[in-house]
């Protein structure tokens, strides 16, 4: 055979830290063009498979789509993935160079290895290498990897729409959540879903000096704070009035089935490093992150930043919010709420502008359904183990645009470990995880054409 | 008379420009050898005067002493002033830049211009002028100009003590406080005191997912704003418990002053562009601002900070306060409640690192007494009005300093106007101010020498 003498071929190694040199933050226009051009190499990468493959324009980032020569009665499976990473700062608390890849420990470092490159390059060479050993696939194949997950997927929804007669598919299958533990297989059957505002207090005209004017104009910082610390109740509990209406309670069989999980508390406080756990009363920390709702400040700021101090008040403060939402909860529903109670909320002697963010639905299927179920014999064989069957914190709103746009379920097959500080400084993939990716795309798609 | 022909003399406005365009900023590191240069300017200034004068060093940065020859039998009055600037953040918001000072109908626009480059220089020139027509001035003169004003004077006390026997004087003269409007002289009887505290509220060891660990995880930005929020009650009092109980109430004779003053709310509104007002129930204004203590946040911080949303779980966030204090408000005994209250309010599953800050006392003294009434007198000769007394909310804790080493009061003869914009981008100095503040001088060595 002709693959043989491909001696030249870069190892998937090679080919991984190719895709994650490139700084494809997707949030800052000033790495726009790095986000473009990575996009460029996945195209390349696609067709020097095999495959036939484009790079699609969109009012933001490129997606890229590529196939194998589809067959009549053979299933169709979309695989899809995210090539753009999340912003690297704060950059000083990188052990190395987050665009420049290297392998500590077994584990490769980078913004980007474990979400989403490494899990999506992994079912790319999986088709690579079935395609070298038997020249085709068992199933037809759909590639889509997009350039705007980690900003919400603002024109995902569109493009779907636009081509949905070519993406039509059986079913959609996606390598972006995670694992329990270490070689631990384990099937997501839902996701929360998120709605984000960014909210300015504004006060006086400009920075005052907080001696001369102090105690008679209202701080804008100090009224953020007051702002934010409505948004819980003492209990932990989201204290939006009518947050918590749609909430579709925990199934008894997945409170008793997470009870058994091998989890624990003080893992939980291990792996974060935090001083304790706080969350909502009357709930486990599993239930807490993977099936409750949540008001979280991903960042505030507002008046002097630097060393030392600067006796101002600030003429404005800002906060951006996220809320990660559950089934039935609705996004703009939620948004809504949360406006009226920020403005309700507003503290005296200031004025709010608040600015919609990205929003996504919340996920959940039936993990006993025929789909379902082939992806946990795939995860089973690649990984040799029973299939730990959870839900996550986090959101891939697309996979509920793909139900609402396709009218397919979504497999979420994750190879991310618990530590692989995704959306933080050293982030990382195992090199055994990239490589089990490879493998568990080639039982994914036997199990698919079995079915 | 040779002076006569001294025709190469810089003007004043170029002596002020020179001082200003040293980027002075006490607080920040990198501008450490520009506050050196600009004390070495001011020795070789004073010295070309005819004044003798030297640079102290000191732990932080220097000391610039100077004297004309002392006669005894003449009253002796020290003049205090600072050479150092605040930080120029944010940038973005001068309309020149901060350190190339202009003027622009008729407003000299510099950092420094009006706090406190353009007032201790008017005192300067004023006592170069005299020098120059009369060949000697009516009294004893010590010029005290540092470098640390800004940042607490944290070395002044030491120096003072070490220097006690050449510092003796029988009042201090400082302008470096307000005037209550355009051409309306104030003399300024009280201060009130500072306190800083820096607050970082800590929670897991690194940045989380907040969609993956939202819900078990305490948020520190949120928790911080929490912790903010418990400072003050709904009426806008500092809920920090005993803050008030040495709080020396104000005087019928005052309150009913500064009623009449000619100021209003409505200019308040006006000059600080703020949406509303908002302080402590009970109290005018004024009231506020010059004789009710404070709680202010000065700056806050943690999480994502850039254009767009990054979804995390901060691991730290901060809060830099500070709490203006009024008679008999002590900072270390304030400082110790809020501390307590910190610690008693400190949210659940965070820890808190508090830093404490710089700390001066308040001041206060009486405006009938011999000196009060002499400064009154030279600020009426030199703007032609009767005076306003008032007290100011900014701190100057070196005046209670002076009182506790060297036993003397200080007379505070201001040339700032309410919207010089001190601390604040584009602040600036009346042309006609500096040029009253030489006057001044004149005015008041003269009192003093009669009284």
């Amino acid at each position: 055979m002709w693959q043989a003498f491909r001696m030249s071929n870069p190892s998937p190694i090679d080919e991984l830290f190719a895709f994650l040199r490139f700084a494809s933050v997707s949030t800052e226009p000033r790495h726009q063009e790095d986000v473009k051009a990575c996009a460029g190499w996945l195209v390349e990468k696609f067709r020097s498979m095999g495959l036939s493959a484009a790079l699609h324009e969109t009012a933001g980032h490129p997606v890229v789509l590529a196939r194998n020569a589809h067959q009549p009665g053979r299933r169709t499976v979309l695989i899809y993935g995210h090539y753009d990473v999340q912003p690297v700062d704060p950059l000083e608390l990188w052990s190395h160079p987050p665009f420049e890849p290297r392998i500590v420990n077994g584990k490769i470092f980078a913004r980007g290895a474990t979400d989403n490159k490494g899990q999506i390059l992994a079912h790319i060479l999986g088709v690579e290498q079935a395609l070298q050993r038997d020249g085709d696939l068992p199933v037809n194949v759909i590639f889509l990897v997009e350039g705007e997950e980690e900003i919400g997927s603002p024109n995902l929804r569109g493009f779907l729409e636009a081509h949905r007669d070519e993406l039509q598919c059986d079913v959609v299958a996606i390598s972006d959540t995670g694992m329990l533990a270490p070689g631990v297989p384990t099937f997501t059957y839902g996701l929360r879903g998120i709605v984000a505002l960014e909210v300015k207090v504004k006060g006086p005209a400009l920075d005052l000096h907080s001696g001369i004017f102090g105690g008679a104009i209202a701080n804008p910082a100090t009224m953020l704070a007051r702002l934010v610390a409505t948004l819980h109740d003492a209990q932990g509990r989201v204290a939006v009035e009518g947050f918590y209406d749609d909430v579709a309670p925990l199934q008894d069989w997945e409170r008793e089935l997470w009870r058994q999980l091998p989890v624990s508390d003080a893992e939980l406080l291990t792996l974060t490093g935090a001083p304790g756990l706080f969350g909502e009363t009357g709930y486990s920390s599993t239930e807490q992150m993977w099936a409750r709702p949540t008001a979280e400040v991903n960042g505030l700021g507002g008046g002097f930043q630097g060393v030392g101090s600067k006796t101002v008040i600030p003429k404005e403060a800002f906060v951006k919010l996220t809320f990660r939402l559950v089934p039935n909860q609705d996004p703009q529903k939620i948004a809504a709420l949360v406006q009226a109670h920020l403005e309700q909320h507003c503290p005296p002697g200031v004025t709010l502008e608040i600015t919609a963010g990205h929003a996504g639905m919340p996920y959940v299927m039936d993990p006993h359904s025929p789909y379902g179920q082939a992806a946990q014999r795939a995860l089973k064989a690649t990984f040799g183990r029973e299939v730990a069957l959870i839900r996550e914190g986090g959101s891939i709103p697309i996979v509920q645009t793909f139900k609402d746009v396709l009218g397919v379920e979504t497999m979420l097959l994750g190879l991310a470990l618990p530590d692989c500080r995704a959306h933080a400084p050293d982030e990382n993939f195992p090199v055994e995880n990239f490589e089990a990716g490879m493998r568990l795309n080639a039982a994914l798609l036997k199990e698919l054409a079995n079915r």
